[in-house]
């Protein structure tokens, strides 16, 4: 198994999350050069991390001869420079939510690593939270028939950092910043072959002094007839909401991420002064998660990278399904200004998806509308007369 | 205080759950007359529940001498003309929901029964769920300050009775069956005087073979800028989802009737031949409630109807809210149509609403964005300078 | 039906969680004199609930000419007094938990009804909360085979009142406060025909500064092997923890009653200077039950009382059971002081309950100890050979 | 940081579970030597793991030449030779739980490590759950104050391999197989310097035809006050319950660690023929945790062993832990067998814990046993007389 040299761009909380995933837990691959926009937080993370070098030079960063893999962990409106620089460098680039600012960058980061013959990674980290994963591999074994709905929910009181509230740096508010994460999860539970074909989105800035939306609500209409939902806010109150539900035709999955784990404490405050970290409150009934950066889905989604990588195939998450989101990120804006259902607008790689199937069963020339088990055991049929369109009760053996 | 002698029109399961509630721990009001289209399901209701009579007139039903409040519990079709007679009667009329199939089935019930003078209430039972009305009071006490939010879904496998299935009799699919609960709901969370502006909605028939709608999804823009969100569904597999989610600038209300309160169950199917009564399985994790009829809201549903009835007040939920909800229902399915944001269309007697405040905090010449408290207790701020539209982060003192 | 006169002694909480479920949602039965120790606090109770008369008689008040009901709610070192008068006055009397402060009180409670042949009930209201009476309904149905082990778990940070701290009015500490309810609970699911044989147990005085136990662990060992654990504790922080949990041999029952009930609340304080009730903290994340009287099963309680003195029958809980309950918590104290087993000493007037039935299945000579279903249908036996005691594993078709 | 080779004793469930712990997410360590019983198991077990060699020769396994590291993955009444060879080639030695089937065997282990002067790790991986390594950070910062209680709770329908159910083998029943992980989650709460003192424990074999017991109920006393509560069980039905409780004189931790984790899934079987894994149903509501070998610790686990071994320190669990839960079981053991109180016979190397600090508040010369706030911000005082030993409420300025 081959160890990996990386250069890592940016020292916010993205970096953190990333390189203490990377450093943790034995792992072979680790963070040799770092990037830091100002010396002094390049020099302390460089420290707090063990890294051998930092530097305020981007491209030399990149050009490193001793690192062979990329990271890009800056804010948004920076991904098209260094992915370009990383392509010409030659070396593979794993690039943080969003891809781009919109699709026309994404497209142009996408047309990069393409051409360059680099790898290319999405770093989409909730597509690969251990529930996620496995949630998809029951969905994918056909536990919950035909997905027809997803709602995927990020919501929490808005981001720690200032450039994340200038949409010009962004490229727009909370669906920038939190639906992109929506809008991937629901691609891999409706299948990632399943064409999205128009959004019809609402936003609106109810709470902040801010231009962007600091509220959005959508839906995604796929080829198969199932619906995406996200639901996104910056005023949400009460920590990090993150939950997803899937409705299949055969069943249900209800993921919880964060404030609902199994890990629930009450404390007073304690008796010597403890201080609760990253909730809202300090005292009274709080709700950790264990393991945060596994939670979150980091420690798989390098894992995926990395094995990847070594293994000549594509990740999970590539920069085509990185544009495809910034595609349905535009539409949703674009309802949001008209009202109405905006067609997603992308180059589509993917094939067709045939319809979710109806329900075709027929009883004495009547047409099955649902079948229900009484407690002796018959059963009761709800039938429509085709040719009057009236519906009856039956009641039959079981 | 007054007992009430009852007319109850209509032995299916609302009538049921009705005379349950009504006849159950020891209340004071009573059905005196039962009316049924069949003989044979009136005379078995009239027996279980201890019924002096039961008739299949439904004139007679209503003008008979003894009772002095009709309960209609009849499909959607018959409402209308149920609520005349009543009205004509002078009689106390209740109708349970939706009130009309359309806003102006609706409007001509409301006209019936004011100009008849009759006390009239709409039997809106989940408006009045324990859990419902003591979230109520925590929102009009301010306790999650501004509502911005309210989602409430109400999804099952499909209705149990035939008619239920019939466009023609109800007046629509899952929207009109399920959705006017959750309009009402969400109008009660938002404020009854919290004007509803404008719907927009989409419906699908994903796997039932009829024509209207076995899913729907749609949002509700209130003139404060709170949006309200309802999920309806007649395809959702593993019993009843029945959950309100209301968000605002304080405060988070998650609220759960049916699937996940505190009771869960796990059976091999029995020693004994155990049947589970209304699972979608019989063996496994099952997810009962306590005491169906109160976590539905039926006791302090009808203890406040007549209560009011007695006090000269008007109940809770009124023909005229009754007609609220249907005249959004109508603006839902225009949406459905027109893929774009409907009016709602209707005689508004509310007052007006104050948009919800944004946050209005300068520092130091700066906008305000954000307050973090840190872990050694002093404040990050994020920061706007209202000038070059750029942000910046800001650790004060606490 | 009847209506009920009743008279109410004591003016504390329970009298108030009484009196608000009798007249509350238009019951028929209505308290009409009430009996406080202090004048003041009498008419104040009286105004409140519109009460026509107060006293601070307690004769008087228990042989007033207009009522036929005695309600107990004092002190427990003044039931027996109390009960005696009721049953020389030939009224029915229903008295509060715990009966005795031990089981020579509670003994001799019993006889003074039985001689007078007066109706009484044992309020023990935690047996009758909807929950439990559904999941004891499925219990009987066989909905998890035999019970193996019962836990109930009631505690909260201490009571409200001054004299519950007095170990000498009320006979102990958390056990007789608090354990009551649990022994109660755990007959009600082991069956209250299953002899209850010996305790052991264990108690503390942890962190409040008195005599009695504020934390104390007990295990009730019955005839039939089934075994009840309860663990009730003053000084648990986060609210009140109300827990029962029932395993048997073909399923499981988890119910939760207070603190985890589909109702979940972040404030931050609110808007409007909210204050939250009853809870620990007043911000952060609050947990409201629904219906308070109806979800601790006031509710249900009285129904069952009134109803059961109307039919001449016996009512869920008597005092017969109350002076069970107080012999197993006598038991509990002796063997916290033994350290050892203790056994019951009560006169037992159920009969006896056979031992839980053992597996007894055999394959090819061997004894089968356990079944389990491979993901390919076929089955893998775990067999023991009875000659040499030796355990294999076996896979056999399905 | 070293790299690890490992010879790995033992292909079973264990083993399968530690050798997907190390190989997986790009971890540096690798089993090299693999060592079955039978050839056949161990030739299929080294394929499916990429590992080098495999071998029926335990000594020779634990001699290869090219592994530091012996991994104890067997039965547990070969531990101790397994351990002893181990120590006598002067390998890091790592061992599964229980340690040993008795405190006199355990104990050898332990001279055997230490005489030698190996490394040595006692594989619980229940203490190193993400969830209660985070717990235990909050504990120790003070966040719940002193522990009073903790309460640990594992229980399934029985063990999957024959010689688990051979008392001979493994030295007991439920509580050598699962109490073992019980009792040392109770110690890390509690703290390890907290002396055990005394067992008091209750057997039963209810439902297996077995001779050792299939459930068990158990307090143990430590030094300071606090008390664990342990509950196994071989008859739960329902899956895998594993949960913690922590109560402490601030506050209170709840730990579910697999049946209520956030992940909750509804099948009616699927449309392709799913089957669910490991769950006692294929249908129905399901309840998966996200990643096994990470949720129930085994990553952190190793992590900390490997981190241990390469700083030269102790990790997180030693053979001495190993010991002390074994000395503590014999105990619960006796006391089974007594019906009282056991002490826990075992050569102490924890220093002294002083008693939980019971409250010690006076007003007004009044010993204060309670505050309380009121709505109104005042307080409200329970004060007993220390004189008269009598209670009064006392409601005074906030």
């Amino acid at each position: 198994m081959k160890e990996h040299a990386i250069t890592m761009l940016g020292t916010g909380l993205i970096g953190e999350f990333y390189t203490a995933t990377l450093h943790g837990r034995r792992g072979r691959d680790r963070v040799r050069v770092v990037y830091s926009r100002t010396d002094e937080r390049g020099r302390a993370f460089a420290a707090r991390w063990g890294i051998p070098e930092h530097t305020t030079d981007l491209e030399a960063a990149i050009r490193h001869p001793a690192t062979d893999t990329v990271i890009v962990g800056l804010p948004n409106h920076l991904h098209e420079e260094a992915v370009r620089l990383a392509a010409q460098a030659g070396k593979a680039v794993l690039c943080t939510k969003p891809l781009g600012r919109n699709a026309g960058e994404a497209r142009r980061m996408l047309e990069a690593v393409e051409k360059a013959g680099v790898f290319a990674g999405y770093l989409e980290d909730l597509c690969y939270t251990p529930k996620t994963l496995k949630a998809l591999g029951m969905v994918q074994a056909g536990a919950i028939g035909d997905v027809t709905w997803v709602r995927s929910r990020e919501t929490h009181p808005g981001p720690h950092s200032a450039w994340f509230w200038d949409g010009r740096l962004t490229g727009g508010g909370a669906i920038v910043d939190l639906g992109c994460h929506c809008v991937e999860i629901i691609r891999n539970f409706v299948g990632k072959g399943n064409r999205p074909l128009e959004v019809l989105c609402h936003t609106d800035t109810l709470v902040h002094p801010i231009d962007d939306e600091d509220n959005a609500i959508a839906l995604i209409r796929f080829e198969s007839g199932a619906v995406g939902q996200f639901e996104v806010s910056w005023t949400f109150r009460g920590g990090m909401d993150l939950r997803d539900e899937v409705a299949g035709t055969e069943g249900t999955i209800w993921l919880n991420h964060f404030l609902r784990t199994g890990f629930e404490v009450f404390t007073t405050g304690g008796s010597g002064g403890y201080v609760a970290e990253k909730a809202e409150t300090e005292r009274g009934w709080l709700f950790p998660v264990g393991d945060e950066v596994s939670e979150l889905g980091y420690v798989d989604m390098f894992a995926d990278m990395f094995e990847a990588m070594d293994a000549g195939r594509a990740p999970r998450e590539t920069f085509y399904d990185g544009y495809v989101v910034n595609a349905i990120m535009d539409a949703a804006y674009r309802s949001a200004k008209s009202g109405r259902w905006e067609p997603v607008e992308l180059e589509w790689r993917g094939g067709t998806t045939p319809r979710i199937t109806r329900r075709q069963e027929t009883y004495e020339g009547m047409v099955v509308i649902k079948r229900e088990t009484l407690p002796d055991g018959r059963q009761k049929l709800i039938l429509k007369d085709p040719a009057s369109g009236s519906f009856v009760d039956r009641v039959v053996a079981g």
